[in-house]
């Protein structure tokens, strides 16, 4: 047992620390005020400017393991990085949901998907958007969905509303990766089709863009799209028509992972501040760091910060080496774990800081929001629980059958 | 022991609940997306016109017992009522800071004080603030304030800045209600004085305006204001110089018992929104009333409602009867136990909704913000659990001494 | 509305609280040692003087209205003071089971039955136990109930096993008021019978007691009891046979009320102990109670019992103004939360006493325990958190059924 | 980072695994209503041939690097596996406080005192015990203690009175492992001496044994210990006289995690025994894993351990990479977070089982009460997060002073 990086990881670590601390938080501190509870739609400058020099430092989609030979567990900490900044992930290219999506291509596409699609998302000279969940339905019941993705001769025609697309706002936003039903008499994980839309096909339009506790999370925001017989080439479904499962399952596995280790530096970031302000905010005659349980707290959210990262690691490294099915219940676990202690770490940090810790003068309101959302987001706490628990009690299942 | 109602207050209940089923509810429903979020600092016409309703119809000032006749806890129901909505407390001349700021002209201003601003606040006709905090320091620690309220023969001085004055956006606030030293070298009780600033006293600025998580409240909103050099007359101090203090104190028992009864209506309003959805929406075959603990949750959360209604009723009773000082632990206890319960009711209720309850679709995510600004508002959760077990622990340090 | 306890409510918590205060408690210090983990089936000496000090002064059978004239709100707090001595309820005639029997037999026995069970138990002669739970099957839910009292011409023959059976091994305990399936095809609520079965009847056998975390609980205990054709007249069913449902229902209500002021009596007397030891033990330089977080959790533990205590009381008065239909989701409100409430401040009251707190010269162990059995004994939390949801979403589903 | 174990731990991990399951639980299953409450201070001859099994197999003195060859790392998971068993530390020889001391005893003793009282331990032929606690003072606090080992000459003199000296009651119980306060002006970490003291010495006397929530824990136990003027030769003194705080800092590191990991072992027992009751109970129609919030309830679990079990690999991995100081943070961590995450594993396995979760019938009252002395023992939860807070506050202290 070596709980060490390797020595690349090491490396990139550094380098991808400095980067972050040396270029990107100066550039952000900036542009607080534009970056929280923004309506503006168009891409901020600094972040172009950001994303042309982690390019030319080789700091460019490091998430991809076979373009940056990272393993899961190699990459992990550089996500926890990230996750520190507001901006991090994506001036590296490595913000959801566009790695999902190139996961995605690389795995699944046909050479002229790749060509189309994949190059210039790699280059990051377009962005893209997952649709999956259905404002009328619970999405985490993939049997419920209502969009349709059917095949008509060499055309696939797509009929349905989904919401929370992430991205769809953004301007650069020229591709949405849309799952479907197909065939819905098929057996159940046999349904779903995965269709690549073009954003200006006719037929889809972006209805509204949602807010999350009152926030667009512009530029990129989360949309309600509707599709009205978008038709594309049968050339633009991803593997085969109701091949949709085993291609999105794939793709969730290395996406929580990144999300979790993300949270994880969330939380990292949000108890460094919650320190500061402890040891330098005076009331009563003392930091407020020695008033009541303050200790306690802080002790407390250092111990639920390491045990879910080592929750993580430890689901990257099987993840590695036993590939998904193995994995399975390590994933979900971290799913709940992760998001529900950045919350309450964030939650810590926001009440040592008192008002201020929910102005604008600290990130903290966005880093509760992140956390929070993300207990919903890629299957609710419910669901993960659910597995967990499935894959626990399937051989005292067994066993008690067995009698 | 008798836990019924008073009949005078079994009929405000009703009439109080049925303006706001009736006519505040619809038209907030119908102004959703304006309430959430705005940055637009004008008073909505149907706030104005909702108003005039509830002054036709009696519903008017029932916060303050010299005009309405009610007694705290013939007052908590109803102030439980209006917590349920989002324009109620306001429309019915019952809102914070608006509140405290009549109290305390009420029970301590000379006729000329009552005369010039007590009148046009009962009336509605403005608006007023209150500024004690302070950006710079620990503000649950009095001792630390900066901001100066300095005699100079006829007049006082106003020198620093404050925050968080909430209401001091609202294009009708002409008054704000301000705390400051006086002379700090007076025991630690008879330091401040407050004072009477009109809004447009020169040397008075708003600086800017606060986001709570990203929004503004507007239109009152929450803002930051320098006083340099502020003149006013010395007969605009409330009471005498120094005895900010007891003035203060007074206003917190009403205020909090009001805002904790708030808090519970707004989280009996998420737990009905949570149960509307929990049998409707169905997943894996079910309604998600269902699945898993939620069941568990909501009776968690049923449980939780109505020992914090019960904590604050009768801290409300305690204080009819007892007068502050009796009463000094029950509302430290109800300010740490109501905005917690509400706050978790309330996350509930988003997680129960999945997406949707972050969403402008329903209107969980400003409950949330509400519960969780409250934690910190009027006193934060330490200081409050400080109180509690200062007055739990005295005696059994009075005999300790003893021995 | 009012908190106040009636005149006699408040001469009885006077003359109660004197009674174990100087009698009860000086009794039970001396007796500590033999009072913990005993396995002497022998009834102390101490607890018969007690007994004839309680009746001579008029401080017996408080529990039962007819006898006492005494509210449920009004025993309410004389339940409570009760709760702080290991003895008290006992000495007064007020103890489980026998509460919950001698309140079946006055509600529903005949005369001859109350002449020839009833009279000896309110005078304190004879003790009985109550079996209803049995080892096989989740007691939770009657419908498994395996144990049979089946009508056999002028007899009844019951046959089965039951444990837990609390009181069975005391010498005094002469009659058991035994539950069992009298006609299995019947309808739910109709099943089952209640008999009387003299402890001496043959077929009887007590055939061990049970351990609750390695204690005993002697001289009463709680046996594991075997029915071997054990035949009594037709005249010892309760009621009708097949009536069993509506008398237990009618037990558990009150019951539950007495179980949870005790046990609110249990955590005060921790919390009592937990703060004379954080003013009086010194670490670091400092009384304990001022290191860390120990205030904070003192003051949790005083809101957690207020609440709770208020909780208990309005359901008291639920029960005394409208009955058990109205007061069903307030009774299994307080069985959940009270026993969690007194589960955790014991705990924390432990935890403030460090190795001593686990040990035999504090009673925390013993209180620990009672409150940690009390969420199983008369239904799991789970059960009543089902209930109280069931009430909850009643009026949703009916609404959601009627779209 | 590898998070497979050593071929080494591996090998080992299947046959204590093995010799655990075939030849001690069948032994303890035997021998359970002996085991709980016991008062009988004889040794099980169970346990003495389980010892010689275990000798004659090799697998004995394991927890001893310089005997086993393990690093701590290595032996977490063979600890882990003796902690789901009563007696499997014990019968092969890695049982607290004799590991503990044994380890102090090979790092610090002199030929002599290794010849002496080494030997025989590492043989199994003698036992002993620590006396450090007292009653009077808080021990968390070292510089509270009141005995003392005061040098006179060639001898150490050794008065006071200790408490819970675990294992002071077993009959081969020959050596006193004793702390007292030699110098008390010198400084803080050098005024205490180790002293090893027979348990015939003139002067020793076991006042009595303590219960903990009413056990005794026989045939070992936890003595309190009365020494008057108890003399032993100076060469008795381990390392110098002042050195006490050093070495007793050494004994803590791999004992704390020699603790967790059986605390891990026992809450994956207690974990085990909640899923095969949940999968066979059957209540309302179903296994009761599917009623309300069970299945979440053990996925908690799982997740609760799965993190606490990496969090004391990674400290195991400290401390064989980076010694006692590199590991001081993580190994207070884990002595907070494993023994309240067994607490409540442990609760609820006792939960689903209802009453028989109490009782003799299965073994988690001793479980329970394992994990509830840990919070306590060797520094309680308050003292840990006091160094985990100091450790994570220590730089910005720092850079705040910098300023």
């Amino acid at each position: 047992m070596d709980f060490s990086h390797s020595p690349r990881a090491l490396e990139l670590i550094d380098s991808v620390g400095a980067f972050l601390r040396d270029r990107v938080s100066p550039a952000e501190a900036a542009a607080r005020e534009r970056l929280m509870a923004s309506t503006d739609w168009s891409v901020p400058p600094e972040v172009e400017a950001l994303k042309a020099e982690a390019k030319a430092a080789g700091l460019w989609n490091l998430f991809l393991p076979s373009v940056s030979g990272l393993s899961n567990v190699d990459y992990a900490p550089l996500a926890e990085l990230m996750g520190r900044t507001h901006w991090g992930a994506e001036v590296m290219n490595c913000a959801a949901p566009d790695t999902g999506n190139m996961e995605v291509l690389h795995a699944f596409g046909t050479p002229e998907q790749k060509e189309r699609w994949l190059a210039p998302l790699l280059e990051g000279s377009i962005r893209s958007a997952f649709c999956m969940t259905e404002p009328d339905v619970a999405s985490s019941d993939a049997t419920t969905m209502e969009c349709t993705a059917v095949v008509d001769g060499d055309e696939v025609v797509v009929n349905g509303v989904k919401w929370w697309s992430t991205g769809v706002g953004h301007p650069d936003c020229e591709l949405l990766v849309v799952m479907g039903v197909t065939d819905p008499s098929a057996p159940r994980h046999s349904r779903h089709s995965i269709v690549l839309v073009p954003r200006s096909t006719p037929g889809v339009t972006v209805e509204r863009m949602l807010q999350t506790m009152g926030w667009y999370d512009a530029p990129g925001g989360h949309g309600q799209v509707r599709f009205d017989d978008v038709r594309v080439p049968l050339s633009n479904v991803v593997g085969q028509p109701g091949g949709a499962f085993a291609i999105a399952q794939g793709r969730l596995g290395p996406g929580r992972i990144h999300h979790c280790m993300r949270a994880i530096g969330l939380a990292e970031k949000a108890l460094e501040l919650a320190c500061e302000r402890a040891v330098s905010r005076t009331a009563f005659g003392k930091p407020i760091a020695n008033l009541g349980g303050n200790r306690e707290r802080i002790a407390d959210a250092r111990m639920a910060i390491q045990q879910s990262r080592l929750l993580v690691l430890h689901a990257a490294w099987l993840l590695d080496t036993e590939g998904l099915l193995g994995a399975l219940s390590a994933i979900s676990q971290i799913k709940v774990v992760v998001p529900n202690m950045a919350q309450s770490v964030v939650d810590l940090a926001i009440q040592l800081h008192g008002g201020a810790g929910l102005s604008q003068d600290f990130p903290l309101g966005p880093a509760w929001l992140v956390a929070r959302a993300l207990r919903i987001a890629d299957g609710p706490d419910e669901v993960h629980r659910g597995v967990v628990a499935k894959i626990e009690l399937a051989p005292y299942i067994a066993r008690a059958a067995g009698n």
